[in-house]
């Protein structure tokens, strides 16, 4: 087993990512050792869904954040098949389109944020506006901020900002009831050139092959730094982020699902009590329909 | 004349608003003498917003709040006539819907926001939710907020964090190029008196009738109060409060209106250059189409 409070990147320390493990260190031996978990999770995972809608205080939103081929895609159909669509909604976010490039970088998010009840995940978020765009600072230049008219515009300043305005606006979530949830899916260089080859090699996984993928293994380093400057100034009490190992992807799945099934069991929900009016009306409605003539 | 700076409700101040007069006080003589100001600032309004949407830095978000028949509508209505709709977006919010309540008070406004170029008018807003709520506190309990069971809940701490939680967004929207000015239409409640009477009075203004409204002047006290308190919690350096006299409505659509042009020129908006490229081009053009066959 393992416990998630390893994963946490605490409040208020400095982390160093390259402290932090792509590989699972613990006591499950391999995949099918840990396949009970994971079964136990889900089963429990659609139960406690159930009631969150019912109970009707929290929202729950799950971020998702990774280099190419962590596993982003492949752990949020692992951990969430199986709960009620109904009650689940998953928004991918990919480049902004000139639309949604006419608005501050909250806004195209802001609008898809799940509703009471319900549990949404972003895969890929606003935090792209700290990774992507810390890395390429050339496409901050498309969204025409008043005094960033060129690079050197874009200084420590500027980043202190939007970690700002993303730790304000999480405040904001969490003190209106939802309960934010991030994982950052820790994938290591050599593990990403294996996933990368076998999407060469296996001709039903070339249209996940995307040329742009390999172009920014050049760039490793500097998302590397990116992601541990993220992690630094947005892992709060409010909405910490999770470090998962990502090497294995049988781990990852196990420790998301573990995550998300004890932060909801946290919540204390419960089905709202059926007052003594409710109790009557269904008397009464029995009644009706047992002694209805057709 | 008068100086609009004698208008803003000046962050850090702890303003009272029975130390403001709802009667203007200046050398304009009445409606009649003012009326070449007003005209002047639609004409300069009109070239401001074309202006503002080829320069495609800004966004600008006007907000209105007041008492029942201060003159929210007619304001926009008269300082917003003749300016081109399609730069232009009026978002009137009333109680909130079921779909709304179920995500946190910020919600429904921030994807209506104004984009890039663009002029959006909020005719009341989230303001709403630290001023009817605040006076009649039974409506947070619907948006079940965790924590907040009853009344005795909602306490001094939960109204400060509401206040930061809007401080935090409008800071975030200004960084990021939206200009935002908040007007406070400040009305006697005489002159509501008066008003009221008028629609009771008039059958071609039956339709504005709401008995809410004459309910509501037993909590004008209230009111003024909640207006108050939000004012020196809100009034910052990038979203500063006007407090218009509204006695008189064409002295507050002539204010409103100084303001918002004066405001608009600060931006010292200009039209893109055009290129050489550009101008070749056009020369280009020019050519083909004088030459053209048919």
């Amino acid at each position: 087993m393992f416990d998630i409070n390893n994963l946490i990147a605490h409040p208020h320390n400095q982390i160093k990512l390259s402290d932090y493990s792509t590989q699972y260190v613990g006591t499950f031996t391999d995949k099918s050792d840990s396949g009970p978990v994971r079964k136990q999770n889900l089963e429990r995972l659609t139960q406690l869904q159930d009631m969150l809608y019912a109970f009707d205080k929290h929202a729950v939103l799950l971020i998702f954040q990774a280099m190419d081929a962590a596993g982003k895609d492949g752990t949020i159909k692992h951990v969430m098949s199986g709960v009620n669509p109904q009650g689940c909604e998953v928004v991918s976010f990919q480049a902004p389109s000139t639309n949604e490039l006419k608005h501050d970088f909250l806004w195209r998010t802001y609008r898809r944020l799940p509703e009471r009840g319900k549990i949404g995940i972003f895969n890929r978020s606003y935090y792209e506006e700290v990774l992507v765009t810390k890395v390429m600072p050339q496409f901050i230049l498309k969204q025409r901020i008043p005094g960033i008219r060129s690079l050197k515009d874009i200084n420590q300043n500027f980043w202190e900002e939007r970690y700002r305005s993303i730790n304000e606006m999480e405040r904001h979530l969490h003190q209106n009831g939802t309960v934010i949830l991030k994982f950052f899916l820790h994938v290591s260089r050599k593990e990403q050139k294996k996933r990368f080859m076998d999407r060469i090699l296996k001709a039903d996984k070339h249209w996940k092959f995307d040329m742009s993928d390999i172009e920014s293994r050049d760039n490793w380093d500097k998302f590397q730094n990116a992601y541990e400057t993220m992690i630094n100034h947005t892992s709060t009490n409010y909405a910490p982020w999770y470090i998962i190992p990502a090497d294995h992807k049988w781990f990852m799945r196990t420790a998301v699902s573990q995550i998300l099934v004890d932060k909801l069991e946290e919540l204390d929900l419960h089905y709202p009590k059926v007052t003594k009016l409710q109790q009557e009306n269904i008397e009464k409605a029995k009644q009706i329909l047992s002694t209805e003539k057709k």
